[in-house]
């Protein structure tokens, strides 16, 4: 297998599909429907406009296409919102605002690292079309909400906004052209706090530029989401002030009903890396795993549509790493919900009697139990067994020319190694009971 | 877009989506286990012994690779088997027989033609290190429930033997070197029956080999699947008949209980294009859609996974083609399940009451309702009615100063337009009634 790239085993898979169909369980019930975009983009698709884009990008080579002497350059995509704002631009028709959501895989070619892997799933909700900062509001109850389906008891959901981020400069008494430069150390505050900020700040701009970004931090953190106008009397830092009190009267509005480790808070010193942001910016850590970094976030992008279609179409989104909180979530070692089900292998014994054992299995579908038959080449009892166990099967029916005399089934339940004869035909209804599918639906908390 | 790729609305996506839980549900219950590969691997994994991958194959090069002057050629896999060989060879301790089943994206950079695209789902099941004939006859009784259980009322399942076929050259008397050249004549009798067949072996062949396979097909089909050795005594042909005698009688034991239009039967012109097919070759067909070509089809492949290890696995499987099984049901307009379920949108017709949307929103998510609030600019009533009929939501609700003074909500039916006012405490009962969660589960025959 190439380096940066991994299987994923069955336990991995399950719980992938668990995390996959509580977020798309939450993006319907908020009102976004599924929408799928190729894995395939023409290179300038994604590459136009955002300069660090052709750096990660894996190109695409066909033996037919040179053939074809093709002059269309593919690439992989690198996210779902590049495509989403290609989609929308090329079908204006969409009534807007269009809600909708996107699962799929995308692509990075970055440095290989311990733990980063070049291909990852993503699960992506965006609203385009609307410049309301309830939409913004929605996309965080839905963090929010997805966070707390999947049983996730403590996180934090920062929020920031790229306008007051951008009156740096301005408030601080630095150059424009410095900016990034000044977030990269802002945006290192959760990890190394905010003493050694300043300290950088003041080896890497000044005294006076640093005790400015302290005030800076100090005030905004006192006066919660309110009160940057007393800072600057810059139209952006009043806009982006005004959109953060409309994003948390927004999200109070909505009644999401947190629990004790659960926050949603003004963070002054987020960023996120990318630069299509111009607005409100968000993301989701798990409080009881820092380390894994953002689980779930995104931000508003007011310009990205305007690339493809030359007039803005204010939009704004979030992306939940699926990868990432898989990770978190075994690190966590949190309990996910049992996907395999009841699962029955039936010995083969007796090769003479394979008709009944099909038979067997195909009842015991029937009446929703997962049953498979041993189809391996070991006729003795034990090779089957440590299959059954190696498997993990819960249990291992057994039924040979001594069973069929007496009309009986021996029914070994894996977990506790207890052996039992049941009547051959009260196997299927033994199994009906034990099964999950008479239990009523489970209620999910919204 | 880039030429053959496509992009997937909201009823399609679901469509997709019903077919895949639908698919998983028969894999799990037949006791397969979930696996995933990555979309990317090493370029001679995919291309090594078939010869006619590396025309197809999609190749990929990463601006950070050639950074790294890595020596590592990548391609995008163009189906599910292959990868699924390097993982068994990677992994030598896994128990045996190995079940797995994968869903994903494949793609084949082939010429551009109608309906046709470069980049599709396949869902897999492969039974690795068996060479048991149960374990064939378990891959079709799962291709044939998966087609019961989609709704799909008329099907044909073909079976047949490549030894059978590999024993053409001696039973029609031309040289072995020509087998695949007859083979592709054999492949096309269902497009253009068995006369046309038995000319062109006339015109391509010669007369004497024309009048073999005219008497090879016609005593098979009168003889079903016993007597080929009746035909030959080459020691591949009494194996192939062997083995689908014992295929046959497997299915017969498995007691599938097809309906009428469901047929399973021997079809001794199915070829399968692939090469690495060794024994048993299946394909299924919906009856009323043929010219969409076949929709579930495999084979055993004992060879396959020796390219890898040096020593040969035996193992059998079948491709689900999730997307021409879509186009399929939409030519058929088969009645899809209406996954969407009930989706409300509530109108913003006062900004000042944006607090009671939102709280009215949250209540009705919990309830199990999808409800969205209107985000856009427009406050006309009829500009958000006009929105809400457009993407097809089932019911509006609007409540403005006359309605709050009132203590009111109005309801709109938007299929029926009836409307009709509901106090506001009891607009969340009335959904919950509506809603389908109280129905008991569907019983899903097997």
């Amino acid at each position: 297998m190439p380096g940066g790239f991994r299987d994923y085993g069955p336990g991995e898979v399950r719980a992938k599909q668990w995390i996959l169909d509580t977020a798309r369980a939450v993006f319907e019930r908020f009102g976004f429907e599924p929408m799928e975009t190729p894995a395939v983009e023409l290179t300038e698709t994604l590459t136009g406009g955002e300069e660090d884009a052709s750096k990660i990008i894996y190109n695409i080579v066909s033996s037919r296409s040179q053939e074809e002497k093709s002059k269309e350059k593919l690439s992989l995509r690198f996210d779902l919102t590049v495509p989403l704002a290609r989609f929308v631009a090329a079908n204006p028709e969409i009534p807007k605002p269009f809600k909708r959501y996107q699962i799929g895989s995308v692509w990075r070619g970055e440095r290989q690292q311990a733990g980063r892997y070049r291909e990852f799933t993503q699960a992506d909700i965006d609203i385009v079309g609307t410049a309301s900062m309830d939409a913004d509001a929605e996309i965080i109850a839905i963090i929010s909400t997805t966070l707390k389906n999947l049983g996730i008891e403590n996180f934090s959901i920062k929020i920031n906004n790229r306008k007051i981020l951008n009156a740096l400069p301005e408030l601080a008494g630095f150059s424009s052209g410095r900016l990034w430069e000044a977030l990269r150390i802002i945006d290192k505050e959760d990890k190394i706090g905010t003493e050694k900020v300043i300290e950088e700040f003041e080896k890497v701009f000044n005294a006076d530029v640093a005790k400015q970004i302290q005030f800076f931090l100090k005030n905004i953190r006192e006066e919660k989401s309110a009160g940057f106008t007393t800072l600057s009397k810059q139209k952006v830092v009043e806009e982006g002030d005004y959109e953060l009190q409309k994003v948390f009267a927004s999200i109070r509005g909505t009644k999401l009903e947190l629990e004790e480790g659960q926050k949603i808070f003004l963070d002054p010193t987020l960023v996120r890396g990318l630069s299509y942001y111009t607005g409100t910016v968000f993301e989701a850590i798990l409080t009881d795993a820092p380390e894994i970094g953002s689980v779930f976030g995104g931000g508003r992008y007011d310009d990205l549509v305007m690339r493809f279609t030359g007039q803005p179409i204010p939009a704004v989104g979030a992306s939940l790493g699926v990868d990432r909180l898989l990770a978190a979530m075994e690190k966590l070692e949190m309990k996910k919900p049992d996907s395999a089900g009841l699962r029955v292998l039936i010995f083969n014994v007796d090769q003479t009697l394979m008709g009944e054992y099909l038979a067997m299995a195909q009842e015991l579908r029937g009446t929703g139990v997962n049953a498979a038959l041993y189809l391996g080449d070991e006729r003795a009892f034990q090779a089957q067994l440590a299959y059954a166990v190696k498997k993990e099967f819960s249990y291992a029916l057994i039924y040979g020319a001594e069973e069929k005399k007496r009309g009986v089934v021996a029914v070994k339940n894996l977990m506790t190694r207890k052996q039992e004869e049941i009547s051959k035909e009260k196997v299927a209804e033994f199994f009906y009971h034990l099964s999950p599918h008479s239990s009523t639906d489970r209620a999910t908390p919204f």
